[in-house]
């Protein structure tokens, strides 16, 4: 049989790239023929996470059918987030703490979701469930995803289940988690270096709600104001984006990731379905959104139910 | 919070109702208020095994939305084999052995499958991960159930992982496994005592393949003669069930559990698929399948396949 590829969403983040290389370790231990690759480059944050911990990149992978048959998903499993040709190739396991979306297999695998801040957590969780040691590196990497999922514990997507793993993380890998982890999210928020295109696609991921293509994207900041000077230009590279992808409509969140408050900034159609979902107003296409910081609890599933209503 | 009700698919087998008590009894430990509940009586098999361990049945259920907002599924995960009306409530956990099909959720969700013979494997393997002790009546429930999925072991649905919970539960339930399976599996195989539909609708189970709708059901015996002798009132029964229900495709598969033999019985339109899939010829629209016992992993994916070819 040929190599196991494991991966993580597209356009990854920390955890994507992190998780992928913690399940390809526990497989490898378990005695499977694995790769940890992903689906992008890694973003500013990933790549201070890799280099404080002395860690290669993983290789990016395009398409997967043409050097495998069977594939592992880590953090993410609906088909418009994983790699262009999934339905080539049989799905043997998802480790995933999102929900699902469609999912559907022709055989029984292996599916560990659970409800927690990050995929991450799910994996010590299974390394400790195996006896398997975690390296100090391995360790350090996972902790890196952890905080930059909860943003350091203060995203409400944040579990008691989290809070351990970090605690068991930050003792083996030896890190001070509230310094690291500053340092390690304001790494990865230097918006000045990137285009108005680049931060929208920065994380952004796509949704299929009642039928209606919807693009999510976050920002995280420090400043609120770096983002809102720029709203003329992330507008028209949402609209730009619209057209050429065919999203009916593109919502880009920015978050401060130290206060826990949000900008939403929207492009395209079914805008009065995301006033009703948030309870807002918006004003020259943007509203504010005090205390929400988690696309996955906070943002998809109102849109979602008002999208459905 | 209202309880949150547990259960397993309709047409429960052992499986179905044994995995529910297991995980409600799991949730309990973990502080929930929860009710294992089934969407149908117990078959003969259950009742023995019921019978045997001094274990009453559970209550059965027709809708959920009607008494509570949240529950959890064990053993099956697609919304045709579940509640009427899960579309009105929360499904917080899955703990499952199948295929995935269509699930969709709009919020993260405990989600535990494994390919393992039997979901009452996987829930043991959460008891200890847990450090939860098994009480012996529970153990002889859920070594009933593996005995059940896995024909004492004979599937090829059977992993080291199904023998070693096995091995366990015997030892907690101080049970001869040998000698009770096979009592076990002659009880549920008393056919004469039952209809034409009775036999058909067992423990069917519904399915979309490539749009058209599906029904495969088993029936187990110890003497295949005794299904084929009955063919034309079961071919009648399958008939009128595709009118009545609007199924394309009615297949029941009649597997002798000593033996590991199966012969197919098919009804309905579609049977160059049939045909195709399992590389047979129908004589009168049936079909032996030498070695065949898992509708699971021997009869979907191959059926699966050859509608989407």
């Amino acid at each position: 049989m040929s190599k196991v590829l494991i991966f993580g969403h597209q356009n990854p983040d920390t955890d994507a790239i992190v998780a992928a290389k913690a399940f390809a370790y526990y497989q490898s231990k378990k005695g499977l023929d694995v790769e940890a690759v992903a689906l992008g480059e890694p973003n500013m944050e990933t790549n201070y996470v890799l280099n404080h911990f002395d860690e290669p990149a993983p290789r990016v992978i395009k398409t997967a059918a043409n050097e495998t048959d069977h594939v592992m998903l880590v953090d993410h499993n609906e088909a418009q987030q994983s790699v262009s040709d999934r339905d080539q190739v049989t799905v043997d396991a998802v480790v995933d703490h999102h929900k699902i979306g469609n999912f559907e297999t022709a055989a029984p695998l292996y599916y560990r979701a659970e409800p927690v801040g990050c995929c991450s957590t799910i994996l010590t969780e299974m390394f400790n469930e195996e006896k398997i040691e975690i390296p100090a590196k391995l360790a350090g990497l996972m902790l890196s995803a952890i905080i930059s999922d909860t943003l350091l514990l203060q995203s409400p997507t944040t579990t008691d289940i989290d809070r351990e793993a970090v605690r068991e993380l930050a003792e083996i890998a030896d890190i001070d988690v509230q310094s690291y982890g500053v340092e390690m999210l304001k790494a990865g928020t230097n918006l000045s270096a990137k285009s108005d295109k680049e931060l929208i696609d920065g994380d952004a991921k796509s949704f299929d709600m009642s039928g209606k293509s919807v693009r999510i994207g976050q920002i995280n900041t420090v400043d609120l104001s770096e983002v809102i000077d720029r709203q003329a230009g992330l507008e028209k590279a949402m609209q730009d984006e619209n057209a050429a992808e065919g999203y009916d409509l593109f919502i880009t969140l920015a978050t401060n990731v130290l206060t826990s408050d949000s900008e939403l900034i929207v492009a395209g159609s079914n805008l009065d379905v995301v006033e009703k979902a948030f309870n807002v107003t918006l004003d020259h296409n943007r509203a504010s959104l005090p205390g929400v910081v988690s696309r996955k609890k906070q943002v998809v599933p109102p849109l979602t139910d008002a999208f459905e209503a």
